[in-house]
């Protein structure tokens, strides 16, 4: 990654900082990690464990925490104390991001497809190849990369970003400020049929999905349209590649759900469950508020606010790590039980 | 959704109706559920719990069981008896969705791309920035929606209907009346390598995948081509999304397939067989008839026709829920063990 | 699967043969197994136990091992023996596939978008409405089939392969020999978020992906791109369809990864390292040289070079095999306990 971005523009942008050290150099060029980095780059200190690489890094401004007791014994290094380096780092990178992300616009590119009808906000960009159907809506500022398909009376709000290959199906809706990467499919059919006789009758899907604010979703992850209403995923929860959500599922606010989840037909989700990759659910569970599951749990049962689950049946976090210690004594235990009997 | 179907063109469709009440209108403008249908919406009672959201739904129709004893207590409120409510929900369904289907007919749209050897039938459609490969067959009827691809020799039935970004690459075939929803990928390459020393030499594969008729495959799935001659889907199997089924595999007929299982290469499936999610299966194993498997079970012997497995490995479903039980009591159950030990 | 190849041809590719039996053919049509295949088609003893079959085949060709001592007893049939019969299959395979591969060169579709800046290598072909953007590079020979995306600065060797609907998202970096299969995208967003008190802030990802030579990745798999560095897959690995690569990972070399594995961020596997289907590595772990992990594992700890791992949490796979056993046995045990406990 090579760019160019004037320091103080940088650090206008961060609260209450201390900077130690002088440079006569005014651009950032790279990031990099402390034992990467070079002459130009900025680097951090985000986890104390590599405390000892701060002294000898090549980087030409570190990002360290107030506590930072050492000072700069290089030339032309700068070390800018914060309260919160990664939170500091993540907010460089925005600007980072934002800058190249500007560079991306294209306008409406000449090889897209877009219907008459449909209407399409101020600076948004629409790449190579995209198709947006009838009735559809774009709002401000959004960025949509090439091979998208926007379909008949979808819309999408202002402010997001369609990473190439997004798949936005007929009367979806998508808020502001989501992120979908490539590959995402949000209106697929649901997985229902009817069964009569041995035959399976097809169900069509009438429904929608609607996305709200400042979602995040994964590449390649799939979210079916709701049988008749809708499948909705709340504000602000991000979700990550691979993850497979079905029908008339509802997501609560600020959830994490990681890689190759599947979450089945009309489960509820309250705010800000954390679910580990590749949990599954069965269909129609409620998970309360802020429950917890690791990976590879299996979840068949409602789930109470709060709870940490693991295992399929999913049983308690704790009690499941005692049970795992206890079953690899059971070859011992049943030595032991073999023994007792010969005694006898 | 909205729409506008005449109330009379929808009864016709269904057998053995009992109306009670009158209405003036003639025409559904909405389905929904009890709770959340208005005017002009047809609902439906399909699950006995739900029985007391009746008297209060807004609904201008309501399909309820034939055994449902109440009458309507509104004006223009019109009951609808018959055995299957949810199956004539589903009827009903299919009209709309062959509605919205034949809306979204465009001919060969003029920015598709193909091949002048290509064999289309009537009343096809190939929508936006569709590639048609040197020889492929398309079935009347059938319906293609935009960044598709259809392979050299790859063939379509009639009354197919590919969404957005399906990928049957080349020699692949497809039946009448088969769903493939985004981003389905058929005729990847195997997952085939002949170890040569420390080298994993690329095995290319020769062969092709079948699709039998009324089969359904969701969003982001993969079936990949055989080494040399077919990997088969057998009629009206439905599969979830992002499911992964491998090089040489044969599926039965009517199976049903959830999301996100993995089915290893040469794998056979008899009729009838039913996945949960998640749930992997070793190569080269044969499930027999009606067998059904839990979500998330591993499967890496052949399995019996009518079993029901779940676990890793996977055992009788009785016997894995006992086991379960039992080992939530293992923490107790050393205990004691420890006692008994320190009282000798 | 239909073509014409010249008998002598495909045997001068094969070392130290003995032919056994004579024909007036010259060309073979086809290749099939033992069972299957008519006159024109090759076919092959590659597993022991078919070997009663190969008296009865109607194959024109057939690949036998060195020690099989029967001869042919049909007038225009070859046997032809060499040390190892799926070894010279494979390399006659890659023979008809190159055949194959050179007819669907088309040079630069008319259809696809290539920016003025981007350097493409000799006899490269790309397809129908792919999208290739400014300064990306593409080596010599490499074929690029339909909708791919090649992003911003984005490099791709010499000699790949990359099939419908692949996405090379801006920055990231194929070597040679590589394959890619439909859906594939590399370099999607890296999962990583900062909690600024219930907000999950976006921390944007500048890094790359590295793809070194001769790796092969599978149909709708994804890796994501690093936060500031690289992610890197390496040399001759092979990765099966819909696996999940984190932001940061490192692969080594030679390692198999089957079908809907996920590994979260930060992980490095050393070289040669086994994993089966559905297996998941929690982020920031090391796995050692050689080591195998069974399908469905769920590992959540460093692995030590040479280990062999099953379950979750992960066990060594003859400890866990013993104690699948002894689980079944549970139910008895605790029987028997409760009629000791009777007794006293």
């Amino acid at each position: 990654m090579s760019f160019s971005l004037k320091l103080d523009s940088v650090l206008k942008e961060l609260p209450d900082l201390e900077i130690r050290g002088s440079t006569d150099k005014s651009i950032i060029t790279g990031i990099s990690s402390l034992s990467n980095a070079k002459e130009g780059d900025l680097t951090f200190l985000a986890n104390p464990k590599y405390k000892n690489e701060v002294k000898d890094t090549e980087a030409s401004y570190v990002l360290l925490p107030m506590d930072h007791a050492e000072s700069s014994r290089k030339q032309n290094q700068l070390y800018i104390k914060t309260q919160h380096p990664s939170r500091a780092l993540a907010r460089i990178c925005r600007i980072i991001y934002a800058e190249l992300f500007s560079a991306q616009r294209v306008g409406i590119d000449t090889t897209a497809s877009v219907h008459d009808s449909a209407i399409i906000g101020d600076n948004v960009s629409i790449g190579p190849f995209c198709y947006v159907g009838k009735g559809a809506r774009i709002g401000k500022n959004t960025l949509i990369e090439s091979h998208c398909h926007i379909g008949e009376m979808a819309s999408i709000g202002s402010d997001c970003r369609l990473y190439p290959n997004v798949k936005l199906l007929s009367l979806c809706e998508v808020g502001n400020g989501v992120h979908l990467n490539s590959g995402v499919v949000i209106g697929s059919e649901g997985y229902g049929f009817e069964q009569v006789g041995s035959v399976h009758e097809k169900i069509p899907h009438l429904g929608k999905v609607v996305i709200e604010d400042d979602v995040e979703i994964g590449a390649n992850s799939c979210i079916d349209r709701a049988r008749l209403e809708e499948t909705r995923i709340g504000e602000g929860t991000k979700i990550d590649n691979l993850v497979q959500i079905g029908h008339n599922v509802k997501i609560g606010r600020g959830c994490l759900i990681v890689a190759q989840v599947g979450i089945a037909g009309s489960v509820e989700f309250e705010d800000g469950v954390v679910v580990g990759g590749q949990a599954g659910f069965a269909g129609h569970l409620k998970v309360g508020k802020g429950a917890k599951i690791a990976g590879q749990t299996g979840i068949t049962k409602n789930v109470e606010a709060g709870a940490f689950l693991k295992g399929n049946p999913a049983i308690p976090v704790q009690l499941a790590h005692r049970i795992s210690v206890l079953q690899r004594k059971l070859p011992d235990l049943f030595k032991r039980i073999a023994q007792d009997k010969d005694k006898k």
